[in-house]
C-alpha cells in the first residue's frame, strides 16, 4: 500500500489528553449540577433515520444534516429503476441511496425517545443529555462540524418551577466554573403581544428574526429591515418603543404592562414573567437574570420562555447557552400536548471562553501519574518493579520508565528519563541506581521544587500522599 | 407535517437512565485503571476520511465502513462527468460522493494521530481511548451497529514491562468489576515457529485462522479444514502435537521449546513469554494468565504477544477484551518502526456479562435525587422552595414535584407525587401540609423502611447525611 499523509476531515478534530481534561473538567460540572437538580442522563445513538431528522430543522437545516449511505451497493437500486435513462436526465433522490443521517441536535431525539418509550417513562421526565452532534456548517474560528451540546430538558410538566429550576442551573454551572455570564429571559407570549400591538400577530416570526439581529446591525438595520418588509414608521416607532425599556426586572414588566394591556396573549407572558421573578424573590437568589424584550431566539417551536446566556468578560463575548419552552415538540412523532422547557450549554464555546481568561484549574494535568520511576540499567528497573505496585496498591498513580539504554551513559538515561517526567508534569520521581538498590531505597526529587531525599517504599508513599 | 411513528436505525439503541448508569460504572472502572498505569486520554473524531480508513480492515472491513455523502449536491460531480452515458452503463463509484466515513475502531485513528502528531508528542506515549465505533454488520444478539471500546496503547517502547502493565490492568478491571475471567496468552512468533516447523512460515496465517476456529468447530474441524488445504496426516499430527500442550505455564514453555527449537523466531517467542511470565513472579503477581498455543486471533497486524480474556462465568463465556504487538501500525501512514502493544475493552460484551451475573452495585440509581419535597397546593409548595434551597446548597440532590393539582383531593394529589418518588427510587420524601407549613417542619418518609418522622429541614439534612 502508498505511504498516505494523514489529515483530518475539515471542522473536526483531535483532543490530545490535556485538552480532554479540560472538557471533561466542564463536563463533570455541568453534570453535576443537572444531577443536583434531578435529571437524569439518556443516551442516543449517533446515527438517527432521516425520516427523524428531515423537516425538524427548516430548509437550512435538512441542508446540513450528515447523510449516511445505505450499507450494500448504495447505487443498486438506481440502476435497477432508473437503467435506460441518461445520466443528465435522470432527478437522482438522495433518499434512494441514504436513509440514516448523523445527530443534528439532542432535542429532536429526546422528542422521539419520549414518544416511543411514553409507556415506561414517569412523568414529569427530567432528562439531561451531553452528546456531540454533527452539521454540515462552513467551518470558521469557534465553529465546528463536530461538537457537543449538554441539554437538560422537563417534559410532562406546566409548572414554572421547571423555568426556576433552569435558571439556577446555568447560574450555579457557570458559577462553578468562574465565567462571567448575564442570563436574558423573554417571553414568546410577550413577543406575541408586541406583534399584536404593533402590527398584528402574523408578524411575530418577521419581527423576531430582525430583532434577533440587533446586537450585530443595530436599530437602524433592524429598522430598515422591516421597513422593507413593509412595516411603517409609527409601527417601528411603538416596537421599538418597547423593546428599547430597559431598568429592573420588575420595573421593566410595569412599564411594558400598559403597553401591551389590549392583547390576552401579552399580558400571559408578563404574569409568567412576573412569577418567576417572584420565585427567585422566595427562595432568595441572587441571579443575573435580565428581562429582554428584544431578545427573539430563531427556533420557532420555543412558545413560553426563552433564555440566552452571554459571557461577560473576555473577547469572545458569545452566547454559550440556550433554551426555552416549548408545547408541543413530540406532536410530530404522535404524541400531542406534551410541554417541555429545556436549555442547552455549548461545551465548545465554554471551553474557548474558559482558555482565553485562563480559568481551567491549574491542577488539571495531562497524565495522572504520581510517580514515575527511573532506573540505570535492567537490574536496577526489575529492582522497581515490586516497589511499583506497592504503589499502584495504595491507590497512586505510577509508572516505571519502560525501556532500558543499554550503553551505560548514566547522564543521557537519566535524561531521557527525566525528560519524560517533566514533558508529562508527573511530580515526583523516584530513582534507583546500584547503591539505591544496595540499600533498598529510591533517590526521590520533586518536581515542582527540585528538592531530593532518600526513601524507602514506605516513605515515599507517606510523602506523596501528604503533598496531595 | 404528517405524524409519523418514529423508530431506530437497526442495530442502534438508546440508553435510558439506569443503563447509562451502568454502562458509565463500568467505564469509570476501566478508566480508573487505566490512569494507575499512566495511560492518557485521547479523543478523535467521529468522522475520518476514507482515506484513512479504506485498507486498514482487510475486504471485509471496508465493506462494513459507514460512508457519509458528501455535503451539498453530492449527485453533482457524477452528472458532469456522466451526464452523457445511460445509467445502466455507468460505473459509479462511492469515491465520488463520499469522502468520510464513521470510526472503525480506536486502533486506526490512534496510529494516524501519532503520525499527524508526533513532533509533540513524548514517547513512549500511553494513551487510553474510549469511544463508540460503528459497523456496518448484521446486528444480531450482542452485536451491534454501534458500539464501544476501551483502548489502552503504549507506542514507542519495545520493552515487555508494558505487556506486564496490560496484563496487570486487565487483573485489575475485572477484579474491580467482580468478573471471572481468563486471560489467554500467546505471541505470534511462536506461531510462526510451529508454522515453520508443521510446514513452513508461509501457512503462518492459514494456521493462525484455522486453529482460531477450534472452539467453535474443534480439532476434527480444524484438521479437516487444513486438509483441504493441503496439509499432510503428518503434518496436523506435528500441529496438534504442539497446540494441545496443557500445564502450568512454565511447564508448557519448557515442554514446547524443543519441538520448535530449530527455529531462532520461534524461540524468541518463548524467551518473550517466559520473560513476562518472570516479571509477574517478581511482583508476587497472582493472575489467572494461561499460555494457550492456539490462540490466533485474526488480525493480521500483531507481531509479539496476543491477548484474549474470556469470561469463565455465567452462559454467555464470551470474549470480553484482547490485544497485542504490533510492530508498524503507523508506517501505513508514513511513519515506519514505532512498536506498540495495546488492549481492548468491550464495554457493551462486559455489560451483558455483569448483567446476567447480577454484578452491578446495588446502590446504583438511575436517579441521583435523594429527596423529594411533595405537597398539596401552590401555598404548600411555595413553603417547599427555600427549603429546596437548602438542601441543594448542602450538596444534596433534590427537587420539589413541580405541578400543582388545583382540585383539593389529597389521596390523589399525594399519591402522584408518592409514585413519582417510588418510580424513580428517590430514597425520602419530605411532605408539607397546612399543618407542616404553620410549624414550620415536613413530614419525612424513607422508601427503603417506610418510617416516618416530623423533621425541621436542618434535621432533615443530618438524617440524610447520616443515611449516606
Amino acid at each position: 500500500m502508498a505511504i498516505q499523509k494523514p489529515s483530518l476531515p475539515k471542522g473536526t478534530r483531535d483532543f490530545g489528553a490535556a485538552e480532554v481534561q479540560k472538557r471533561k473538567y466542564i463536563l463533570n460540572t455541568i453534570e453535576t449540577v443537572f444531577k443536583k437538580y434531578g435529571f437524569m442522563p439518556l443516551e442516543t445513538p449517533t446515527m438517527e433515520n432521516l425520516s427523524t431528522l428531515e423537516g425538524k430543522y427548516g430548509d437550512e437545516g435538512d441542508k446540513l444534516l450528515f447523510r449516511i449511505l445505505n450499507s450494500g451497493d448504495a447505487f443498486k437500486d438506481i440502476k435497477e429503476k432508473n437503467g435506460e435513462q441518461k445520466v443528465s436526465d435522470t432527478d437522482f433522490r438522495i433518499s434512494a441511496i441514504s436513509e440514516k443521517g448523523l445527530r443534528y441536535d439532542l432535542t429532536v431525539p429526546f422528542a422521539r425517545y419520549v414518544v416511543m418509550n411514553r409507556n415506561n417513562i414517569t412523568f414529569p421526565f427530567k432528562r439531561y443529555q451531553m452528546q456531540p452532534v454533527w452539521r454540515a456548517d462552513r467551518p470558521q474560528k469557534g465553529r465546528y462540524r463536530e461538537f457537543w451540546q449538554c441539554d437538560a430538558d422537563v417534559v410532562g410538566s406546566d409548572s414554572l418551577l421547571n423555568e426556576l429550576d433552569l435558571i439556577q442551573i446555568y447560574d450555579e454551572a457557570f458559577n462553578q466554573l468562574g465565567i462571567g455570564y448575564e442570563l436574558r429571559m423573554n417571553n414568546r407570549k410577550v413577543l406575541a403581544g408586541i406583534a399584536q400591538v404593533v402590527k398584528s400577530i402574523d408578524v411575530m416570526s418577521t419581527i423576531a428574526v430582525a430583532i434577533d439581529k440587533l446586537d450585530k446591525i443595530g436599530e437602524e438595520g433592524v429598522r430598515k429591515e422591516l421597513q422593507e418588509q413593509g412595516f411603517s414608521a409609527d409601527e417601528l416607532n411603538t416596537l421599538f418603543d418597547i423593546i428599547s425599556i430597559r431598568g429592573e426586572n420588575e420595573q421593566i414588566l410595569q412599564q411594558l404592562k400598559p403597553k401591551i394591556k389590549t392583547t390576552e396573549e401579552g399580558l400571559k407572558g408578563i404574569e409568567e414573567l412576573e412569577l418567576i421573578c417572584q420565585h427567585l424573590k422566595t427562595i432568595n437568589a441572587s441571579i443575573r437574570l435580565k428581562l429582554d424584550f428584544s431578545l427573539a431566539r430563531g427556533l420557532s417551536y420555543y412558545t413560553g420562555c426563552i433564555f440566552e446566556v452571554v459571557a461577560t468578560e473576555g473577547t469572545l463575548k458569545s452566547s454559550i447557552g440556550g433554551g426555552g419552552r416549548y408545547d408541543n415538540l413530540t406532536g410530530i412523532f404522535g404524541l400531542p400536548n406534551v410541554s417541555g422547557v429545556g436549555i442547552s450549554f455549548g461545551l465548545d464555546r465554554i471551553y474557548d471562553v474558559l482558555d482565553e481568561l485562563k480559568l481551567f484549574p491549574p491542577q488539571l494535568r495531562a497524565s495522572s501519574t504520581g510517580v514515575l520511576f527511573c532506573h540505570l540499567d535492567a537490574a536496577t528497573q526489575q529492582y522497581c518493579l515490586p516497589a511499583l505496585k506497592q504503589l499502584r496498591d495504595a491507590g497512586i498513580a505510577a509508572e516505571v520508565y519502560p525501556d532500558v539504554v543499554v550503553k551505560k551513559d548514566i547522564g543521557k538515561i537519566k535524561g531521557v528519563q527525566f525528560d519524560y517526567a517533566s514533558a508529562l508534569g508527573i511530580p515526583f520521581t523516584a530513582f534507583a541506581g546500584e547503591q539505591e538498590m544496595a540499600q533498598g531505597v529510591f533517590q526521590v526529587k520533586s518536581l515542582a521544587t527540585g528538592a531530593q531525599q532518600v526513601c524507602t517504599i514506605e516513605q515515599l508513599i507517606t510523602l506523596y500522599q501528604q503533598q496531595q
